[in-house]
This record gives structure tokens, sequence and C-alpha cells, in this order.
């Protein structure tokens, strides 16, 4: 039997351990994720161990209600002490579950606590970690420098200052880079109640009136490049699937007023609307040579109860279903056949898509970039031992996976480092069984340079990022 | 190379095994099956093996055809004996079939018979089998007890009087707890042929006219008086998709009339006459505290040629492909929004959907239960080896699935009960080997307490009947 | 570690090799290829390395385009070297993928080189192979009997004279059968731009106009009589999905007029149109006994640009992901109900759909062949060891394995044998590691004969070939 997550968590042959040993320590590149640039800025020592882990993380919540604790105990009016409590209680239950490993996997390199979280271990842990927390190092910056990361692309609204990206860029003490990544969905979603305001807000980032598509289009411009002017590399949409329905200019007028009324928007409109925004913004990433990330197949806010009670991003997301395969390839061959699809990256939230994903990156290569259209790595509710080596696998088995740029956090909390080591242990799990197995020749410097490579210096080629 | 079928079945390493011993004698709790009443209540001796292994279990006929053996020899008019030979023939083909274990359990468990089944052995175990069922042991109620299952819920129609389950009732010399499960399907299935009819029979059980949609939520109402009087807990819908349209009472009064009066109803149509009866039902459900069984996603009936010579149920359906996500949210969400959503398990036929359906159940947790929401164990054709740590892992990853209420037979026969060693065996095996990996840490009552949970006492608990 | 491709590759118990031991030198029927018969009769012998690797083999060009290689150096003016060279410089990068383990079979059965490929033994490579090619024993002929393949169905359009078919059968010296396969593909297309020039030509091979829908069964017909003279047993049919819509003479003939004339044809035209097209064909292959060929799920041409540079075929087609199940289903039902359904094997190119296709075969099974209804191996993008592993598990779990043809290369390359042993070597470790789990008895007849059906008798039976 291995230790209970030990050194060779997730290993298994010589091989495997060797080739994790190359790469555990090389840095990383977070070049996607929803970490806070005020809270980077502000770098304020968290309050306890409750707020780290339970103040934000709608993964955990989630799972606490799936094993029926009280809603006041999740994201209610519960005390700290009770909401760690809970959360300990649920941990037994979870075997199999990523949230088991990476609260050990969290304890183990941010406190040094081996001992695994349980109720009957809860106290002694609430306050191990309320002491060490107490005690220093846990503040935002210190957390990322301890993490090894050297840069950081946040996720921001078209609409938003950067002030915060401004004010990390004076500060030359922190030596993470923070750049901003532009992520303009509330522009897109013209069928949703919140897109009235958004285009005021926009409008007033930017101080200039929106009232064509053209206007918008070139509010969008001069925040594209504001975000540029702050180093921004990377950009994301979230839609359920890519929609393809040209239109004119006069009816994408017609439309956008619509939406700036808050009059309902058919189905056919608001997909015209998202192709020919999408179209511009995917051709000014072209221009700028900004990757353009797309995550297809969530089904988000479905209890509306809940939603009601607490908002959005709270833990009522699910995977959709939809076909993706055909208005995906239609998107991308309309941007090609100008020559401007930018570099792309394909996440998918359903891992029936894998090989949809895995395979359509093939149709659209190009010399620009090794591997040029990714498939995103695991994502989400597929961010677990099985979704890493399926995606691992489908990049693979389709593609050529030495260029692959490797592990997103996605993540919302200043521990989810690790996550990057839970990757690189199953990418090198993947890459040394297979040497073992005689189904790759053992050859060191090349294996040292492929886990390498994909733990860190293909992201920071493919962003092309100074770091 | 490990014995065939021993002790060690589908267990590798010493955790693996230990669990298994922990739990292999925990009760059976047979919450979904398709036993007959009636036969357990007349209690009689088979009259051979072949009349227990093929009389009804179109899995063998499915099998037998795909050998390329005549159709005499399955459902026709040949002799017990070269039907009996006939699926013996089958057998050296099938490694990797679910049947061709399952074969073997029933041998070795029920008649100690170790050797294997094959055209070199048929003879003697015939004549073996069919001795031993002479001697006896081999009755229904003695098969149920010789499996130490403790409750069984049987599927029955509304229009079912319910006799055999009054008469079970009143004879206290049976220990195990026969309790009938509501499935609603044929009221539901208004555009099918067999509507019409099925409403006159509804209608006669409780001896009221069926005329507006509101006297058959009467009649339905009373027929779950009767089913909860006789100690129902589980109900059970087959759909393709959940339907999601809306109606009004007039509009339902309409449709129910052309359904009666045998008239063809639209697809929108049926899609609003059965929204409105699973709401309905789904509202009676959560005030009975009964659990709601959706098995979506088969597609029946597919070889016209053998429907009409032999009917339903015959072996002719499979895997249908339909979206899932969106209907099935709309759905739920209708429930959760008025506080009416019931205990409900989520089963798909088509394992494309394990994802789909595993992250659906966390967006309508709540406290009424651990794990209120479940996704269904593997069903049907996934019920195999892979099937099931395919449902197993995909609950893992996206729930608690120490909450997992565990297997169900969905079966006709009375010598299926070895499924849920089977199913056992999987569990420890998926539980103890991540043990051994160092992927949960070894703590023995823990995972006792863990196995025995998914084996036996969560749907204990969960259907809340007392055993 | 296993030595890198070594003996025992893709092997590890000694059962999975005994098993393989027993299967290696059964013969090759090579049912499903693109090899060419004017290539085969021809039988020249190739310029070098880069033409026998590089020359048409788009899988290749794709992988050396995801590494970001310029198209010159792919399918463009670079020199046969620097196409070599380049290609070499993909492999490094290329763990997982199956062009990694088809290139280096392909070294070491052809050409005894035991060296892996890579920048640093390229030029060795080079002048090792070219040398080698120079000395003699690559000609199409040379090497199709060193690979021990006895029968080839190559795949024919009902336009083809057939030509070298018969040239072919009329020269005694080539000892494995070479014959024609059914592919009438362009003259289903309706609804693409290459119909008019088709139809025409069509009609010029049979020296019979087509105005009418009559006309053209005709035609079909007379073509069918030269496939059947010259031993056709296999026809194949590349469709997104099945169509399903009826129409009667007179509206057919309308259609095709449209089609004739250039004309745009509506897509549920275009359904008819097909539908009953492939009613007819497949009534006519009834008759004849030969099998049918769905290849469902592939969406093809996704770059226009590239398409209009090099056009089609050259490695820019991805995975479809349209719904399979009920269209599918109503269609072989439609021809089981009339007892014209041929023997049929059902292929997808999305693994998304290998449970439905699986769970599809057992609809329609009869005692005319063991199964009759085959679900096809992993075929293109498939085509890997995980791709390989899930279609012999679903066949297995849904089916009778025992029953099951078998490998196709679908290869144009007549280096791609070695794909055999390839799926040999999976499909023993497949058995034989069930048989050491002991899932399975170890009775080495039994054993053996399994192993060689399915790598060659299952085949050579079903097709019906003299070989």
């Amino acid at each position: 039997m291995k230790e209970f997550m030990g050194e060779d968590f997730l290993l298994d042959s010589n091989t495997e351990k060797e080739l994790f040993a190359f790469c555990k320590d090389a840095p990383i590149f977070d070049w996607h994720c929803h970490l806070s640039p005020e809270e980077i800025y502000r770098n304020e020592t968290p309050k306890n161990i409750t707020e780290l882990w339970l103040g934000g993380d709608h993964y955990k919540w989630r799972a606490m209600r799936c094993a029926g604790i009280n809603e006041e105990l999740i994201t209610g009016n519960a005390g700290d002490y009770d909401k760690f409590k809970a959360w300990s209680s649920v941990m037994d239950m979870c075997p199999g579950n990523p949230l088991y490993h990476w609260t050990h996997l969290e304890l183990q390199r941010y406190f040094n606590i081996k001992k695994t979280l349980s109720p009957r271990t809860a106290d002694e842990i609430w306050e191990e970690t309320n002491s060490q927390i107490a005690s220093g190092g846990f503040k935002p910056r210190e957390l990322i420098t301890r993490s090894n990361v050297v840069c950081v692309c946040t996720t921001d609204d078209p609409a938003d200052s950067l002030e915060y990206h401004k004010k990390l860029r004076e500060d030359t003490s922190f030596k993470c880079k923070v750049l901003p990544a532009f992520r303009p969905d509330k522009a897109l979603y013209i069928d949703q109640p919140t897109f009235k305001n958004y285009i005021e807000k926009l409008s007033s980032s930017a101080d200039k009136s929106i009232e064509t598509f053209n206007d918008l289009r070139d509010v969008l411009l001069s925040r594209i490049e504001l975000f540029d002017s702050l180093g921004c590399r990377a950009t994301d949409h979230a839609l359920t699937y890519m929609p393809t329905l040209r239109a004119d200019e006069k009816e994408l007028d017609s439309i956008l007023k619509k939406g700036i009324n808050g009059e309902n928007v058919t189905n056919e409109e608001a997909d015209k609307y998202k192709t020919e925004l999408m179209l511009f913004l995917a051709r000014e990433y072209y221009k700028k040579g900004w990757a353009m990330e797309l995550h297809l197949g969530a089904m988000r806010n479905n209890n509306t109860l809940m939603f009601n009670k607490i908002g959005a991003d709270t833990g009522f997301d699910s995977m959709n279903d939809a076909r993706q395969a055909e208005s995906l390839s239609k998107f991308l061959d309309m941007l090609a056949s100008e020559n401007s699809l930018p570099k792309t990256i394909l996440f998918t939230l359903n891992p029936k898509d894998n090989y949809v994903l895995g395979s359509m990156t093939g149709n659209f290569q190009t010399d620009e970039a090794v591997s040029k259209i990714q498939f995103g790595s695991a994502w989400w509710f597929n961010d677990n031992i099985d979704g890493m080596r399926e995606q691992i696998k489908a990049f693979a088995n389709l593609g050529v996976i030495g260029g692959f740029i490797g592990m997103v956090t996605d993540s919302r909390s200043f521990l989810s480092y690790p996550r990057h080591e839970y990757f690189r242990r199953i990418f090198c799990s993947f890459l040394g069984s297979m040497v073992e197995r005689g189904e790759y020749p053992y050859e060191p410097e090349i294996l040292k340079s492929i886990v390498n490579n994909v733990s860190f210096y293909n992201a920071k080629k493919y962003f092309g990022v100074e770091v």
C-alpha cells in the first residue's frame, strides 16, 4: 500500500517518478484564472481557514449540499468554526472526488500538515491552520510567490477600469507578472436581462455612447487597446455553442437597439449579434496576437430558487449537451478563410466532446504556432484524475501532445496552485507509464524536455510573455 | 493467473479483499426490480433450469440472436433441453459479456457448481441443475431468502389491484418485505396506441370515470393512496427525455379527450400532457416522501417484424441519444422552485450522459436527504464491469460517493441477486484500489462504513423502510 | 521497463503472449481499404521513403501541421529529403499518437530497422530505407505478399470501369485476391456540386441515359452486376446520419431532375432521395449476399481555404456529433421489415456513439450469420490503442465478441498492414488479461479459436470468400 498522498502520489514506476522530478520545480504560468487583481494588490492576510477555503469556493459548497448539509452552514450565517466543521464532516464521504485531494495537497504544501481532515481531526486542524495563517505567509502575494507562479492572467471585463492592474504594474516589488485577460461575455449576452445595464457601464468606461453596432466596435476596440497596453495576451468566452448566423450592419444596429432598450431579442437575433461580434473580436485578437479561449458547454444557474437567494456562481451549474461540431467548425472556418483566426484554445465542459474538439483542432493548424489550435485541459467538472487522463489521452491520440500548453487553474483561490502539481503528476504518469510499457523510448533528455514544455515552457511561448 | 471467478473475483489487492469481506454479508435492499408479486405469492418450484434462465430473460435471448441462433431455439417451440443447449453453445463466444459472469455466479451461488458452462459441460450441468431444482430450494421465496434480501420493491401499474401485495402483507411467514412501486408510464404515454384502453382500465380500477384531466388526477391520487397504504416508497418512469411544455387546464382536458377517443395527439400536445402529469405526480410523491426514479434514454421496439411476432420486452431495445441536459434541468427546476421536488434518482441508458446526469444531481441537493438527488447505478446495457466502473467514477468525481444508494437489479429473475455481489466486488475494488494507490487513507472503520452504506444502509435510509 | 516496441509490445501477461503467438501468423483479410487496384496492377517500385510514407498519407500531414510545420514541407514543393526531415522532426512530440507506433512498426517489419525515428536518426534512416527500397521488395504486390494478405477489397466507384480489377483477375501470378467493393457515395450526394457531372459519368459508364429514378436504378443495377462478376462482397457508404424520409416515384424523379440540372435540392429532398436510393441498394446487396458498411459521423473539408488550395482528403476532416440512434434504427427496421436487410457493419467516427451502435446491432440479428449486424472496429480518429480498446469492450459488453470480424486498415498505403498486428496485440491483451484476472477460463483451444476467428476466419466466413 502506498503512503496516503505521499511523495510518489499518482506516480508508480521509476520512470514516472523520474519525469516528475524533472518538472516539479518548473515555474507556473497561470494563464486562466479568476483571481482578483484587487486582492493581489491589497495583499491582506486572510481571517482564517474558513475564509481561505470556504469564502467563495462553490465547488466545496456543492459537495456540502450533496452531503445533505444545511445551507446555513454553507453560504448562510453560521459561524466560521461551524462552517469549517461542516466541511470537515463531508470529507470521509468523498473518496474519488478531487476536492479530497486538493484539500490535502493544500494542507501539505502550505501548512505542512500531513494529517487527513475529518471530524476526528477537525479541531486540531482548525487550530493549526489558523495559527499559521496568523503567523504570516498567507497573503495573496506570499501564496503566489510560495507557489512559484511567474505570471497570472486574471479574467477581466472590458468595462473594468483595470485600476488594480495599473497599480500592480507600477509596483515593482512583486516579481510575478499580473496581466489582464479580456472576457467580453456580458457584451455578447444580448439575450440576458443584464445586457441593458451592462452596455451603459461599458459605454461610460470608454466615455463614448453606444447606439450602433459600430459604436460598440469602437468602444470595444478602445478597451482592447487598454488591455493590450497592460500586457493582455488571452481572452475568454463562455458559450453554450458557437453561433454562426451572419447579419448586415443595418440588422445588427436594429438588434443592438432592442438590447439597449431592454426589449427581448429572438434566439436567431441573438445568434446573429453574437456571431458578428465574435468575428469582429476574433479578428482584433488575431491582430494583437492574443489567444482566444472558447469555453463551451456549461449550463448555468439551474436552480432558480437558489439563484434568487444567493445569485450566480454559487454551485448550481452543470454540463450542457448541445451539439458542437458543425457550428464550431463553421465559426473557425469563417476566420481561417480570411486569414484572421487567432490562436485558439477549445475547452469543453462535457467530456462527450473530448474527441470532437480534439479532432477539430487538426482542421485549422498552421505554422504560426506549435499547436496553434489547442484542445484545452480538463476543465471544471472534468478537473479530476479521470477527466485529466481522458483529456490528455484524447490530445495525444489526435495531435502532438509535445505541443500542449497544459494546465489551467480556472480558480478563485490563492491556494489552488497545487492543482498544477496534481496535473504534472498525472501527465508524468501518462508519459512515464507509456515508456515503462515500451510504447515510447526511454530517452531522458527528450522526456525531460516534454514534461517541462507541457508544464511551463509551451504556455510561455504560446502566449508570448517574457517571464 | 487468478482462479476463474474464484473467491477473489474482481478483487486484486488485500485492501480490496478486506473491504469486500466487510460488506459481502450485508443484506440486500432490492429497491427496483421487475419480479412478479404473484409469483412470489404462489411460490412454485420452477420446472427446470431452462424456465429459470431462459423463460423470460431477454438479455440472454439477445445474446443468442447475436450468435446466430435460430429464433425457434430462443423464444420458439423448441424443447427446453434444446434451448438450454443452444444457450450453452453461445457461452464460449461471450468473453467480456456480463451474461458470462452472471451465468457462472448463479451456477456457483445457487447450485454450488464450479464448472464453466459450454457445449462440453452442457449435459452434466443440465442434469445437475435440474436434479437440484427438483430437490428443492428454488421456489421464489426460497431464492429470495437464500439471497439475504430483506426488501423487494416490485414495479406495479396504478391500475393494478395489488391483490398479491395485499396477500403477501397478510402472510407473516415470509420475512422479506415485498412493497409495490408506482409506475404510471401507461398513463403518461398518450401518444401510444395502448392509451385508450389503458385509461378505461385505470378508470375501472378506481371505479371512477375519467373525462377531464382533473378526473385523471383524482383517480391517480386514489391509486397513490392505495400504493401508500401497502408501503410504496418508490416510483418509476421511463422517458426518452423529460418533457417541459406547460399547458392550462382547458388545453389539458382537450388533449386528454383526444387520447381517450383514440385520436392522434401531436408531439407538442403529448409533451404538454406529460409535463403537467409528471409535475402533478412529482408533487404527490414529494408529499408522500416517495422517491422518483427517472429512467432516461431507452429506444424500444426497434424491430417491427419481431415486435409483431413476439411483442415488447423481448430483446429488441437499445440506446437512444437524445439531448437530456436542458429539459431535465428545467423539469427539476420547476419542482424545486415550488419546494416540491421529491427525492429523485436519475438513470441514463446512454453512458454519454453519465457526466451530464452526475453533474445535474448537484444542482438540486438539499438537506432533506444525503444525496437527495442520486445518479442511479449503471443500468441495463451498462450493467457490466466497465459500465459500473464508469458510473461509480462519475458519481465519485462529481458528488459524495459515500451517499450513493448503490445497486439495482432491474431484473425479472429470482436468480439475479448475485449481481449485488458483482456490484459490491466492483465497488470494493474501486475504493480499495484507491486506498492501495495512496489516494484515500487506510482507516478500516471508515472504509467499512462506506462499503456497508453503499451496499445496503444508504438505500434503507433513503427509502425510509424499516428492515 | 519493457523494451521499446519489442517482441511483447502491448502484451503483459503470459496468457496475452500465448494468445498472440496463436494468431500472429494468421493471414490478413483486408476487407476495407483505399488501395489503388491500378497501383497493384502496375506494381512499380516506389521512388523513396518519402513517397511511401508522405505521398498521400493525410494522417501524417495533419500531425505535421499540428507541430507547426510549414505547408511547403507537407504537401508543397519542398524536396523529398526535406519533407522526410520535417516528418522526422515531429516524432519526438508524438508520444501516444498512433502514428508513432505505426511508423516504428513499419520500420521494424519492412526494413528491419529497430532505431527510433527522430531528428537524431533521420539521416541514417533516410539512407537505409532508400537503399533497401532500391534493392527491391517494396513493390505493391511484394509488400502485400510479405504482409501475408490473402484478400484485398478495394473501394470503387460504380462508374469505375474496373479495368484494373479485370486485369488483376486475369493475372494468375499474384496469389492475393483483389476484389472490388461498391461505394456509390457520389450517386447519393445529390446535395453536392459534384453530382451533375457524376451522373453523366455514371450514365456513360453503363452506356444508358439517366433521366428518371428508375433509370438510375437500372444503371446502378448493371454496375452491381459488373462488380458481382468480379467478386465484390462488400459495399461502403459515408453518411453524416442515416436518412429516413420516404418519397414516391414521381417525387423522386423530380428531385433527381433537379440534381441532374445542377439545381439546388433542399435538405428534405436530399434526404428523400438518399433514403430511397439506400433502400434500393440495400435490397440489392441483400440479394447478392453483400455486406453493407455504414461509416457514420465524419465531418469533411472543414477548412475552406485549404480545400480550395489542395482539395479533399488532405487532412482537414474531423468528427461530427449528430444524433444517430433513431434514424439508424428506423432505416434498418424498414429493411428488416421486408426481410431485405443485408449483412451490415456499423462504424462510427465519434466514440460517443460506441454504445449506441454496439447496442443497435442486437436489434436486428438473425440466424443468417454469426453477428450478422456488426459493430465495426475503431475507425480513423479512433484507430489507436484507446479507441480500439473501447470499441472491443463495447462490442464484448453488448454482443458476442467471438463473432467479431475484426480489424480494417481503411488505408491508402501498402505499408499499413502492421496495423493488423497492432490490433491483434490489443485484442490478445484484452482477452488474455481477462483470463489472467479470472474473468474468463483458461482453455487454450477455445482461446486460440477466438483469437484466430477474430483475426481472420470470421471475416472470411462473413464475406463468404474462398481464400
